[in-house]
């Protein structure tokens, strides 16, 4: 298995239980991910980047919560229009976002 | 917020819609999140080391799979008795385990 250049994790409030609840959930997480998965499809990046969901990360009132590794570039308060621009900025441009980093 | 000088991600096949199914929930990666989180806690490594969750991650036939980032180091076939040695060696040595990486 190659792997990944980024591995963009996107907080969907899954409990390891399998019972779904919280802020990053009700804040429209899935759509966001979703929103990553188009993106790099798109820019034809799927051999190199992934995105996979991730239960609760603890900082709830800071949601929806993004990280990308391995930079350990934590993303707050992250919506789907946001997504091109980490897209196009970081991790096609190598320039993590300041303006959305916490 | 401090970040973690060493995330843990443990697939537990939570699918962003809630859904849980797959391999590595079915072999016991719930049990397997909850090693990782005892042995970090008795070690006192709250603080710099988080464990995560994750939805499905492709590759179930190697599961349960175990992720340490920003290593970007992938184990297969992890069970709770391989726990203390990937936190023994990899987290506090600095040695990721080469008999469990794939």
């Amino acid at each position: 298995m190659n792997k990944p250049k980024y591995h963009i994790f996107v907080c969907t409030s899954s409990r390891p239980t399998g019972q779904q609840k919280g802020f990053c959930h009700a804040k429209a997480s899935v759509e966001l991910m979703e929103a990553f998965m188009e993106e790099i499809e798109e820019r034809g990046l799927g051999s190199e980047v992934f995105v996979t969901n991730t239960g609760c990360l603890g900082i709830c009132e800071k949601g929806p919560i993004v990280i990308v590794y391995p930079d350990n570039v934590w993303y707050g308060a992250v919506t789907v229009d946001d997504v091109e621009e980490i897209m196009e900025e970081h991790i096609e441009g190598g320039r993590p976002l300041a303006r959305l980093i916490f």
